[in-house]
């Protein structure tokens, strides 16, 4: 597997399967692990980073689910490249900005993947399609395990797994849930709802990661506490939380039906009509309107397009990923017309 | 012929044939003639105006031109139906608003057509398709030749033709072209050209009649001056006047294409995609999108649709017309969804 298949590939999160997958996107939970003795990164020279990496890299090498995964080491790659990896929520911005001593490892289908030397020494990550943090956990469980074999992790009785920010010390895992709530958005309930999110010490991000706006709809939401509950209790908060949620932009879905279905068709059908026929789109233009026949394809009023086809769009469109599939740099108007016609092409426009 | 049968065609006007039918939508006559030693409509009570009516109806009817034609006193129509002709341009408003003693007479496919008792006695129309103010010309003085040899008009060797307001004496005649300057809008040049015609004696209106904004880019041009000149030479300045938009449209819309071709192919797939998904859709915006597809198709940006589709759709997306294709009074809202569902089914959209 190289990193030149992935643009030809989707992301299993991506795939629109799973337990409510027409409200949830995705489920995505991460751990931070760090190696006992050695320095946290940011407090790592150069000489250090590459002794943590070679380490980790040397365990896993060891461990049956990273057998197919692809090993990255974040210098030798270029800007496209980077912003690529960070578009496809496979990494953060942050570990793009410096990249010595750095690196990624993705397995196929990108389920799973580590960050090497962000913030902690591991970042693992496992995401899949659709609601279901349970089986997510089983399979981050697993290779945990499975890590903590090989490698000394920094673990403290009192405190639980040390992280280098305090906020994640504990379990040091974050669940979140990726949401479309375009009926809770359109009958003006959302901001009721991400209050009380915010109350209950959950946070909400966009689809496009932290600090960037709800667009197209999509609510990332995740545990903010850590410390003082076992793993399986956080899970269950999560799950209780979203539940309520998707119960919600479902009843709001129902409501916009039955009120104003007329609107709702003619919303839906002019998103998929313009994007039908756009030969010059901006990102925000185009996730407003893949959000509508997102709700539309979930409603079946729209019957032809596959749901996956959208959800992979959603990534697509993203600015490294147009100059990937074009081969080469696109500057912003070049980008607009090439996310038209990469739309028209996937979802048969004129 | 009845005038059930109207809403289901096509006034040969709205063909698209022609001569610059690009450009071109329609040329129209209009011929103001009155009885000698009968009052003007305005002047005339109930028992002379039906007189009037009588002696009109019965020269028409000796006339080859008129076999075909359908004659309807105004008071037998209700609402619906005087709205019905006048948004197809073959009657005033102010002849539907006090119907007593007026009639109209269309001929068959619409060239011809006849107000009996608006502001004069007659006003003769002859419409037809493309820049042929000539041809057109022609086929009025005929029918006024047939109509003189049996009807005795007021003339006066000094005045020319009298009419019931000064402004229309002499010729009696009108000739107007409605013309699609979509570029010329889009360059922001048409203010300079409208200045141009007005300041030449020439007057501009819409699409939809006197009164009425320009919509759909449609520009209206007509003579203002009837007296002095011979009817030649009225229709001689109107064309060369005409030409000369026409060819400022060629070159704006060149120079579109030149300049910035994504931007235009954009905004008409776009306008096109819109109409073909809508499902609710006002009059305004219909005509500016539909204003953008016939672009479109003249530019053959736009191939698998005929003009004549659009050109029509222009007069069908009217209150009357949807009332008169459902078969039943419809209000605004229930209009905006007719509108858009007689849109899709003509252009093939979803």
């Amino acid at each position: 597997m190289k990193l030149e298949d992935f643009i030809h590939n989707t992301g299993q999160w991506l795939k629109g399967t799973g337990a409510y997958a027409n409200i949830v996107m995705s489920s995505r939970l991460r751990l931070a692990r760090n190696l006992a003795k050695h320095p946290f990164p940011n407090k790592a020279d150069k000489k250090e980073l590459l002794a943590i990496c070679e380490t980790i890299k040397a365990a896993m090498d060891e461990i049956p689910q990273f057998k197919d995964s692809i090993f990255l080491k974040i210098q030798d790659l270029d800007n496209v490249d980077r912003q690529f990896l960070i578009e496809r929520h496979l990494m953060s911005h942050e570990h793009a900005a410096n990249p010595e001593g750095k690196a990624l490892v993705v397995s196929k289908e990108e389920i799973l993947s580590v960050m090497i030397n962000e913030e902690d020494h591991m970042r693992i990550q496992v995401m899949e399609s659709g609601f279901n943090l349970e089986e997510i956990w089983n399979v981050a469980t697993t290779i945990d395990d499975e890590l903590a074999k090989k490698l000394d992790f920094a673990y403290s009785m009192q405190w639980g797994y040390l992280t280098a920010c305090p906020t994640n010390t504990g379990t040091a895992m974050r669940g979140s849930v990726m949401l479309h709530l375009p009926a809770l958005v359109m009958t003006k309930q959302i901001n009721k709802v991400l209050t009380a999110i915010s109350k209950l010490n959950f946070a909400s991000r966009g689809f496009y990661g932290e600090g960037t706006q709800a667009s197209g709809n999509f609510y990332q939401i995740s545990n903010q506490v850590s410390m003082g509950h076992s793993e399986q209790d956080v899970i269950q908060n999560i799950n209780g939380l979203i539940r309520q949620v998707i119960e919600q932009e479902e009843q709001a879905r129902q409501a916009l039906l039955l009120q104003n279905k007329p609107m709702l068709e003619d919303k839906i059908f002019r998103s998929y009509g313009v994007l039908k026929n756009a030969h010059i789109i901006s990102s925000q233009e185009t996730v407003e309107l893949l959000s509508m026949l997102r709700l539309g394809i979930d409603l079946q009023i729209i019957k032809d397009i596959d749901q996956k086809i959208i959800n992979d769009l959603f990534i697509k469109i993203q600015p490294a990923h147009l100059q990937k599939l074009e081969g080469k740099k696109l500057n912003a108007a070049d980008r607009d017309r090439k996310r038209a016609s990469l739309i028209r092409q996937k979802i048969g426009g004129n």
